[in-house]
């Protein structure tokens, strides 16, 4: 069971929620991080939580609770922090992450952090992405050629936000890519990215050497107006990198590097989303959207790990992020991929160091690729690394992944997969409060508060349900011992009475046992294990 | 499809199995490490492989294909290998390694390996553990109080082998223990470990207070005699180290670890596993048994890790190390547990320092406490962490640690995960010829070998049934694209159409493109992502 709470802020329109687990006994309830925003009717949409501090700040024309960008105006966070002023947005994620508001400035005003959120997608819920802060993740949705409906995909986005996932990327490829885009973004409460190229590609009918740079920016204006908060752009496949991925095991893996890659041979010519990133950062400034810059030639085995070319798009990547800033626009740059554990500190320093501090947001990575249906697994071992080297935000991998369109249950396993590698970073990071929540699990299996045990878990039904299996009982949710080991042996049990021995001297404690006549261990077990 | 092979060794009756994918095309079959043994009746037993090499050796007393131990003798791979013998044992184990017999050999001269064989386990095909070599994976089975059956845990070990476990360990507690293991260890080609505390335990009805030195000694013997390969024994649990565990948040959670301290407080004695250490130590070189120096003291949360309970028993255990090489007895050392990822590193570090290289043996660790029936993630992060760093073997833990016992669906996913966290391991180590396998299964995905990519992988016929849910049809098998992206949208596909475009000049396959209509890029696609 847990309930939804809200922290006030400043003023009555920030309400900071929190899903809060109830603990029995004395102890104190938990707060957790919420992502699963306030629910509502689909055919609805979700009211407008940010439409009155956009409205105030009067640099966009009010519209359907967002609005229309004024000529000239850049109202981005980033413009805003660099001014000194901590904007509503930046509250409510400083609540979020427990920290000072100045913090949460200071850091999307230095680059290192980004909060991304559409003028024209009020109904986000502010969320900040830097090395400073929890580390997030994404879950990736959307339609294909293939399968899948627009009912499909918005109930997936429900799905992954109430499993944790802190923003959702609508990857929708085929027919119907604005309607689905726009069912998304009107009853999301986390922040919407998307790969604009891909919607590009289909308005010229699939054929890459068809797109030009009037095509995307039409694309690029339409996903804006509707609200999408972060766009990955493809701009540093340049054309005397792409010779670099000819040789590898597994060449372009990325979809919108591989589409780059074809309009730059086909043409001979330099990317145009390179030639022409000026005015994307215009565009993207008018309406407080996020670059997420794509590591189109980002490797996609162990073999092609940390090689030239993905390394000569990264030094371009660092480029980029100053001409974007230059522009107040807010900037992460996407990371690999498949990646050997031995080699992934190098990609977060390196990154790091070329972009200024940007925000990285990595895909896993996978550290083998001999794992086809568990690579939620395999990746979350890199997610996890790389986010304890200080990746921001972790891009999800589902066990689909090489295989197929992920289904629930593929969401599902895939967000909690990065819920963990996300919160074992926040714990090796020593993130202030992360503990907190591994400590009143801890404490509440040590007292074999079953259901308190159940509760605080990120998956309480499953936790329950196999603790079911085992002891189905009722009673046994109250048993003083584990459904391993049965009642004879129980090492918690034991513990709990040697906490006491110790409390009370051990020579007496040796005493009292044995003149009880040596029982009180006798519910003696254990965890499993040895 | 897999085939079993065999590599001839330098004698005929050394045949060493390997599972071998045959790939389609030109492309060389690839040839897996193989733990699944030679598959036998039940009820008969596996045929007894090192019976001939036992016998010969002359000194042990030929029985049942193993042998009773002559008075004196130390029929120990470590006391073959001091004398500067290769017995066919480390020739199999090199041959399964890649590795020139010799340095099994000297490898365990060091104590840095160890090769796990009771003479009275002819059944099992050799090993070698050590951080020299591949990483291996324990899987935990064994009949509880609660539940389960000696049949079932019989189709455990084959199905846990069948995955890749490449030792098991039968933690049985309750009734028939003995029948259990005697059914385990006749029908394992793997190593065989225990706990011999446990039974002892039962010996004594339970009672932590009633056991002896005596009554452990003959279990010790009874399991000594079915063929149990390494045994975990708790002998650094010391008195004064009890109440330094006193105000853990989660106590002692070893079930060894707890029986012992229960025993230490009850009688105010020191550990009589410890007192009678270098008796032990005569017992198990008789049989040639490999310690497995137990963390009684272990932390079960992140609160408890790398504290000084933890770390006082590890010097303890490095003492106990030297005193086992004394008596010719192999040796190996088991770890946490629960550690967040900044302090594994340590963990290593510290044990390899003060046990003087002998192999480390560690259950996960787990790198957060707040997933509960995803323990097989949280723990296979820290298992490829602590393995990069050095670990030999990892325990497995399977997604029902904490809350009940594992079923068969269970102990393949726990195997699969550590298989997984071992592989991974051995890469970041640069283990030579492990890298083969990744590329092998990624050169298939990128030539679109669909039933290539699906036998290499950790697990056939799952990849294989994700693919079908997606696209079912036997034609999608050899589709050149993938089923997340559908036909129009395929980077793997001009991915490889780059690679001949740069062998031929940029230049003038640009030339060509556009006179050729500029269709050829026209299957631009790609895997999942951006």
């Amino acid at each position: 069971m847990r309930n939804k709470v809200y922290q006030q802020g400043s003023r009555p329109d920030i309400r900071v929620p929190f899903a809060e687990v109830p603990l029995t006994g004395d102890n104190a309830p938990v707060r957790l991080y919420d992502t699963s925003g306030p629910g509502s009717d689909p055919e609805v949409g979700l009211p407008p939580l940010r439409g009155p501090w956009i409205a105030e700040r009067g640099d966009v024309a009010p519209v359907r609770g967002g609005g229309t960008p004024l000529a000239g105006t850049r109202p981005t966070q980033l413009a805003y922090a660099r001014a000194g002023t901590i904007t509503p947005e930046m509250e409510f994620a400083a609540i979020r992450e427990g920290v000072d508001p100045a913090v949460v400035r200071d850091e999307i005003a230095a680059g290192r952090a980004v909060l991304p959120a559409n003028v024209n997608h009020p109904e986000s819920e502010p969320m900040v992405i830097g090395s400073r802060f929890l580390v997030k993740i994404n879950a990736n949705i959307g339609t294909s050629a293939v399968t899948s409906s627009v009912a499909e995909e918005v109930d997936k986005l429900t799905w992954a936000t109430r499993w944790g996932a802190d923003t959702v990327m609508d990857l929708s490829t085929g027919a119907r890519i604005h309607e689905t885009r726009e069912a998304i973004v009107r009853n999301s409460a986390v922040p919407i990215g998307t790969v604009p190229l891909y919607q590009a590609l289909e308005k010229v009918g699939g054929d890459p050497v068809k797109l030009s740079w009037e095509v995307y920016r039409d694309t690029i204006v339409e996903q804006a107006e509707q609200g999408v908060d972060y766009m990955t752009v493809h701009a540093g496949v340049l054309l005397p990198y792409v010779p670099l991925a000819a040789d590898r095991v597994t060449g372009i893996v990325s979809r919108g590097g591989s589409i780059m890659a074809a309009w730059c041979l086909a043409h001979h010519e330099e990317n145009f989303l390179y030639t022409n990133f000026a005015e994307l950062c215009s565009l993207f400034a008018r309406y407080d959207i996020t670059f997420s810059l794509g590591d189109g030639l980002r490797p996609g085995s162990i073999a092609d790990a940390n090689d030239e070319a993905q390394f000569a798009e990264l030094r371009t990547l660092g480029e980029l992020t100053r001409v974007a800033w230059e522009h107040d626009v807010q900037v992460m740059i996407e990371g690999p991929g498949h990646v050997p554990m031995h080699k992934i500190k190098e990609n977060v320093d390196l990154q790091q160091e070329l972009c200024g501090g940007a925000p990285f947001y990595t895909l896993g990575p996978l550290t083998t690729d001999v794992a086809p249906a568990y690579d939620h697994i395999t990746s979350a071992i890199g997610a996890a690394m790389i986010g304890m080297f200080g990746t921001a935000m972790l891009c999800y991998v589902t066990p689909k992944e090489h295989l197929g369109l992920p289904n629930r249950d593929d969401v599902k396993a895939g967000v909690i997969a990065y819920k963990i590698a996300a919160h074992a970073a926040d714990l090796a990071k020593g993130h202030p409060g992360a503990r907190a929540w591994d400590d009143a699990l801890s404490k509440a299996r040590f007292e074999f508060r079953w259901e308190d045990q159940f509760n605080l878990s990120v998956d309480p039904e499953t936790a329950r349900s196999y603790h079911d299996e085992t002891l189905p009982a009722s009673p046994a949710k109250t048993a003083h011992f584990c459904s391993m080991c049965g009642p004879k042996f129980c090492s918690m049990k034991i513990s709990q009475e040697l906490k006491e021995y110790a409390a009370r001297g051990m020579q007496d404690k040796s005493e009292e046992f044995v003149s009880a006549g040596g029982r009180v261990y006798l519910p003696v077990s254990g965890l499993p294990g040895r």
